[in-house]
């Protein structure tokens, strides 16, 4: 199989690099966390990494307003999941990435959320380091933390949510993720579930097995931080119903914490609420 | 008990405010996470409403080029807990920040890390509710996810951590955490303990009771993202032995995934780890 990233890059481009450990005619990999969506929530060393990007292999998740962020001489390349046409493998990437590395280019890899909350980002690593590619990592925001923050539920929580887990609900070989159910289901802790909005089903059903109370707080973002940011407040019980309105990448947390959190509607939260989503609906 | 943020405000000050959902003579209250230390680790949003600060509550956690960013009119007051002199109380400074924003005031509460994390955030977003007081929260990068990514560490990896849960190290009552270590301890998970230094041997002694094995890699990281980070690579019954060089905030990391990390010191791994260190030394 053709390296992609070899086809598509500018071949016999000679750079000649200057500072930052280069000077080699061999470029780097950088993992950038480019957040949960708003740009905004982009750090100040992800804008710089991205300005400086030669090239920018970039995720499905992340939006077209921090992708402008990058020169416009730089080349975007989306390794996006799509059904319409082939999807590149990790494999694949990891090749790209190389190749374009070898090339002498400044190369960036953007990431939703952070290089290494499920992002794949250590197969990355690991790929550049066989490779001997000089690869560093800038972390970011990961949606969990923007969907707590928005919802003004907190993850963790004095008396109610002693811990936190992320988890996903993306099973390697498909159907039910293999979680740890038991575990997952002690009371006093917040459970992150990235990727698990076809799951919710089966998940919500695992953990009500495994004893936890179906009248858990849970709380499902949509889009967290985006303009169309969705959030249900809901139990567990209640996970697979609520799950089932959205069409949005979306994150599934339950825990007794989530019972401060609050929906995107404002329904049945009192007046600060209220107030809250004129407000909103005065900007939008 | 005299509530200290009204002794220290500016009483008296008429604020006329404009847009943002103020205008009713109210100010407001924003939890903003400052990340790990690193400035260039802040988000946008963070640095914004740091600008925009009359009144900046500051953590321990928080660097002195962090705070510099607030406006030099803006009030800063140091929550820290020191030895020296009284210690805030959580709800002194709960009463601090409704104070401040009841007088008009754009109060930024900043946190080290993320405020939804090990932060004590949802206490003072409870009773910015409570007093009517209008309060958003500003996500930021948890020290986690910036030890990760500077050891080259996932915190998820495939086939070796499918999730990660955060606890604090740091009991409410004094002495040992109360976790439970049967769930921490069973394998292919990262467990990130915060908080946790002057407590590694009873932690590393409990997790290997449960059942985790002693030669699980370890990685401790202190003052992550900052000038003066130091990473140790170690094991998990090795814990107690590296966090005892410690004397800085730190985050004990227990996990497979480890195994990919890299110490600060670059012993024992390989030349690019070496050329790596020589190019920091020689940007020092």
């Amino acid at each position: 199989m053709a390296i992609r990233g070899g086809q598509e890059s500018r071949s016999g481009r000679l750079v000649v690099l200057g500072g930052e450990g280069r000077g080699r005619g061999v470029g780097k990999v950088t993992l950038v966390g480019a957040g949960p969506g708003d740009p905004e929530l982009l750090t100040i060393k992800a804008l710089k990494a991205l300005q400086a990007a030669e090239v920018v292999v970039h995720d499905g998740l992340v939006t077209d307003e921090i992708l402008d962020l990058a020169p416009s001489s730089a080349r975007r390349i989306s390794v996006a999941k799509r059904k319409s046409r082939h999807s590149y493998s990790q494999d694949e990437i990891n090749r790209m990435l190389v190749a374009f590395a070898l090339e002498g280019l400044n190369v960036v890899r953007l990431k939703g959320g952070d290089p290494f909350i499920f992002g794949r980002g250590g197969e990355e690593l690991e790929a550049c380091r066989e490779a001997g590619v000089d690869c560093t990592i800038i972390p970011g925001v990961t949606a969990a933390l923007a969907a707590g923050a928005n919802a003004g539920a907190p993850l963790t929580h004095r008396g109610s949510a002693q811990a936190v887990t992320f988890v996903t609900g993306h099973a390697q070989k498909g159907g039910e993720p293999d979680l740890d159910w038991d575990s997952l289901a002690r009371p006093n802790q917040t459970v992150v579930i990235y990727m698990g909005v076809s799951m919710a089903a089966p998940i919500a059903a695992r953990l009500m097995d495994a004893g936890r109370a179906g009248s858990t707080p849970a709380l499902v973002v949509e889009n967290a931080s985006r303009p169309d940011e969705r959030r249900i407040v809901t139990t567990l019980a209640g996970l697979p119903e609520a799950a089932a309105t959205l069409s949005g990448p979306a994150l599934l947390i339950v825990g007794e914490a989530m019972a401060l959190a609050r929906s995107s509607e404002g329904v049945g939260e009192g007046s600060a609420a209220v107030v809250e989503t004129l407000i909103q609906e005065a900007r939008a």
